[in-house]
């Protein structure tokens, strides 16, 4: 690692900051997966889990990052040539969407400008329009990675329904969960996947399907090839903590940790905490002059702020100087917007303070980087956040060693 | 964990004890995946692999288990209804058959008596009657955790040269890699399968293919379905030591560790190290009383020894008397030889004196469960290690903060 | 660190091995040693240790080695020339009798021949004999850690009492406490001297008073120049669980985590823990046909066994070659005892198969050395724990992240 | 600790934010103190630190506090009523000199403002005027943690050799090593006292003496009672890299970490951030319209800078206030001018960033506890900080693990 003096402020949308407590329980020596202490591990995180993503279904475990997560949501319940409605939201719905394709799908794309959430309109007509029902399942992303828009789960659950339409619905929270309110029941959703690496303020190496009856019921029919996925292979083991092949022990020590902290915090508290970051971030980057490429504020992401930065000059080149001069990594822009947005990640183990040096390292990279902007942004931030701040203030909590 | 007071012994046969330095590797800040200093771990991670599987060939690395590498080596090389030939050693190979199943490949399996490695003779001449070459791949385990039975790569290499057969050679080596001497290209493997949590030393959530340019070019054709574990799209960003997505970014300072460690050591006297622990173990079983379930010397493992447990007694109890009693966890029997045998593990970070530990512990358990045994076990143990103390004195090595 | 396969055994009588429960809890953020957050901590740790002393009396913590608390003990209470009763039990009790000198108090040692503990009939004869009260503290070493020779505390006490001496009495617990029974308060002890890298399972740099009414009473007309060591400028920040300059944040928080161990375990767990381990060692040592330092029985150490080598051999030699093959280190023979014995610790976090596999290192070290010995040690040790295995079995505690 | 969301500012005056490379060094297995391996670990750490004080001499190592290294050079050289010089800089300066009463010395105590370093004109007077050379030492400290105001050192040393006075020269460097350039052997001082927790960037429980000849021979004479203190038993071992009592193992690993860090970014560099760090925060002060505590810009401290709070308000609320909302600890007043200065601790392993966020917890904090101020301090330190990015562009070096 660096040695560069002090924190590296890890300002991408992810993987965030992982906290020591996370850190130190990970390194903590490998268990028996087969004994009664891995055991209690299993049946505490299996449990866990349930509460973040305010579902009663099971959430299985995969020791994988999230994209495999995404693979696992499709090959667990979908057969080849399936089709599949799916939303052109940003860089990561347009992985997933190839993703569909090389998986042997027949996906369709309902095409988007990156700077809006899922438009409901649309997806109730084209479901309303499929009398044969051969769209077997919805899948969007609650919180685009890439762009920093978020799309309105609940409502797009109401347009299927509108439509009457049976589809699956399937829902990418790897950006979102447990740092903007998600409610896989309350949503009808039928597979949500996730991450560890954000919200959950975990290394990467472990993702997440929450799983419907209804997707479960799917699964029997399927007919995509799948093992190292099934969640029927999951399901019966993980009835008793345990895993049908080796779990990543230690990253679910982790994970055991993070739970915890989120329940001390109060999962309604921490998603005030993100929302707060977010908007004092949005004012940053207005008072900067500069454009947030999400357009509409009720998609307003509470986990990244997308920023374009102003034509004729490099997101690169900008990125590179407050990584070389401040020792922070920002998000680079992806796919079509590579090379006109940079991104600011204020999610996961993050404070005030934290934010601020945040924002003070985007203004002043900027004034090194030559770009045109205002200089109150950062003012405009702590302005905002002190107005806030004693009805924001946190409660301490304590743990013992 | 448990407060039982010192050191767990964890002699399963993988996971294994993690060294501390690898676990405090892990205890690092994550970083940006996309930087400059991830790409030089990236890097070197990538480049210290092929020393531990012997080859020039690219390595892959999976954020998955093991079993998630077992799929990726199917599925980048394989068609639906492709014939596979495998070979049942033992549970792993008949997990690793019903795997080829579930994903559509039609697996031929050579059945075994779980107390052998793989028949050559048999292998040839399926092969040779194989004429239309209608046989994609060959599939075998190194060494069968289950049984602690190894089989001899380089020598099927050669019954698939006499056979004059094209299938692709695939070998899972996911107990033996960096415990027993493995030889990716000078036994002509196609494909090579492991994992973190064996003789690397490090907690599970890492998996590997090591991939021919035979194996490369068959992936070019092949049409099982495949995203995630897809080389093709790993290859690409691995050559600037980046990931296609979110690698699992703290295992890899833990390998990167653990890589340091082998060459610091140096494969050979790892190698030898193993083997020098494995006789002794033997020696302890036989002092005992007790049977050897692999039955041809010449295939003896040096990971594991697997022993039967005399009739009448329960490998069950007995393992939960030494977990009870001494605080080790030793392998329970899996698939056919569940109930009848316990195995116990002698590999990775191990030493002479946790040796000793171990096999006290497993002497002291046979008493305090009745099981039927001699009790010169450890005796004869020590007595061997002694013989070969002064030859095998480890170097001592220095390890800068 | 070395590089050495497998876990190095740490078998000096101390520093021992420490937990990584204990290690993981150092391993954290410095904290604010005048927070509230602090303050917690300090609270939890000075009333935590009165249990482990069992004394309702206030525990002082040093940042300093146990030398310092030796130090604190006599400059605290006494004046200069003031007369001092020191026994000669073996290198410990020398050197705090030097520093008694240095400091410029006048003790007068009784001497000892390095086998025995204190011999009470001749202190209550000094005592007795000291008509003036001329002697102002009595000082011995409960566990002399050069010896394995324990003295009897209580024993002493009563002692004093009968010959009506109302000097102060001061015993030295480093090599104890926690690891052989002792009462501060039942055993009328006026200041007990202990450190942390022994029973306490911490690494060395906290040292402690426990102070009874009668020394505080005496520090206040102690004339020994005193500041970082004064009683008087400790216990009153520590009434709020704060100290009087900065404090060893980070090994307080080991601290913390090792009181919990010992509390989880229980104390008198822990006792019976190493009285066993002891009895063990003891039984190889007899088997190996090699003598025990310590030759009354009812002073055998709980904590180590001091153990002759034969004449004509080096101990540093064994010692030596047992570090260079086994990855192990033992105790040398210090002072008087220098080149005569070696040491065998088994205090602190330690179990059965680590005891074994410490006394087969030395087993195999007599034999690689070329000193003469029987070797059925390591055989008797086992047949021992056996037949006690199940009376001691451990219960599991859980600790949650 | 606490479970408040995202990183603590630990922005006291030290201990400062220990950096995880010291972290996990510390979390490293405690080794037997009188092996091979912690042999050159003490000739590592006994060596690299007298780069950090510029000294050929010896530095001493105590397992102690830097109040015990204060004493350790008192008790090391002096002898009782010895008269000694010492300068009321501030609060440190107040407690070496309560301190050196306390151990039976003559103190006299330059009264001083605590706005202002040690006046080099009273100090040459006063040694010039003892004609008879009674005064032994003269003690200074370097930087006031307690006020900010920096010493010039090598200048006192001439006012001592324009004065022909022979007395030794003493320094305490406890917050200024590491952080603001320090030159024991060209600036002619005789002991100079340090700690660990601050500059070096390790948890407290370590200090430090750098002994000169002069030191040394007079060390012989000294007649105060000493024996953990001795540096006579200090410098035998050490020669051989060991100690005479059971050092702070771990903290030593630490150490060895921290030195190595500050020689991968240069002592020079890390002076000049020191000094970058310290301007910028003044500038902010001025912005806000507060006054700092220093009055004599050639005496600022770049550890930290002092700050008066405006009459009429608490400091202790105002810090409350920060801690609360902020999860940030300042320093607060001590000794005079407690309740009316809060200190800014800009010190260790620290960064633009963490500063502008510093910088911005006092800004609001300043805002909510309703303290007047004007609110341009962020700004003007980000003004500051962008200006003189460029030329302090940080070199990025990467550490194997």
């Amino acid at each position: 690692m660096t040695s560069i003096s002090g924190r590296h402020f890890l300002q991408i949308p992810g993987p965030t900051n992982v906290p020591e407590r996370v850190l130190r329980a990970i390194d903590s020596a490998t268990i028996d997966h087969r004994g009664p202490e891995f055991q209690k591990l299993g049946q505490e995180v299996l449990s866990g889990l349930k509460h973040v993503f305010k579902t009663k279904a099971p959430v299985v475990i995969f020791p994988a990052s999230g994209t495999g997560a995404w693979e696992a949501a499709l090959v667990n319940t979908l057969s080849p040539d399936d089709r599949v409605l799916m939303v052109e939201t940003g860089h990561f719905a347009t992985l997933w969407h190839s993703m569909a394709k090389k998986l042997g799908l027949a996906p369709e794309f309902i095409s988007g400008d990156w700077r809006h959430g899922v438009d409901l309109v649309t997806v109730e007509a084209r479901l309303a329009a499929d009398k044969s029902h051969s769209i077997k399942a919805v899948c969007v992303v609650h919180n685009e990675t890439s762009t920093g828009v978020t799309s309105r789960i609940g409502e797009v659950r109401k347009a299927i329904d509108r439509a009457h339409h049976p589809a699956l619905y399937m829902v990418d929270t790897i950006s979102s969960l447990a740092s903007i309110d998600y409610r896989h029941d309350e949503w009808g959703v039928d597979v949500t996947v996730a991450g560890s690496q954000k919200g959950l303020m975990l290394p990467p190496g472990l993702s997440f399907n929450a799983v419907s009856d209804k997707a479960l019921a799917a699964a029997k029919t399927s007919k995509l090839p799948k093992s190292y996925w099934s969640w029927e292979e999951m399901l019966g083991p993980n009835k008793n903590g345990f895993f049908p092949y080796t779990p990543a022990t230690n990253l679910l020590y982790g994970l055991r940790a993070s739970l915890n902290m989120l329940l001390e915090e109060g999962l309604d508290n921490v998603f005030k905490r993100h929302d707060r970051h977010a908007e004092a971030t949005r004012r940053a980057v207005r008072a900067w002059g500069l454009e947030i490429l999400c357009l509409n504020p009720a998609e307003y992401s509470s986990s990244l702020t997308a920023v374009l930065i102003p034509q004729g000059h490099s997101e690169a080149d900008f990125r590179k100087v407050v990584l070389d001069n401040f020792n922070m990594s920002l998000g680079q822009g992806l796919g079509k917007v590579a090379g006109k947005v940079f991104r600011i990640g204020h999610l996961g183990d993050f404070n005030d303070l934290m934010l601020i040096g945040t924002l003070a390292g985007v203004e002043m990279g900027l004034e090194l980087a030559g770009v045109p902007h205002k200089k109150r942004g950062v003012a405009m931030a702590m302005e905002y956040l002190t107005e806030g701040a004693s009805k924001s203030k946190p409660a301490v909590k304590l743990n013992a060693a």
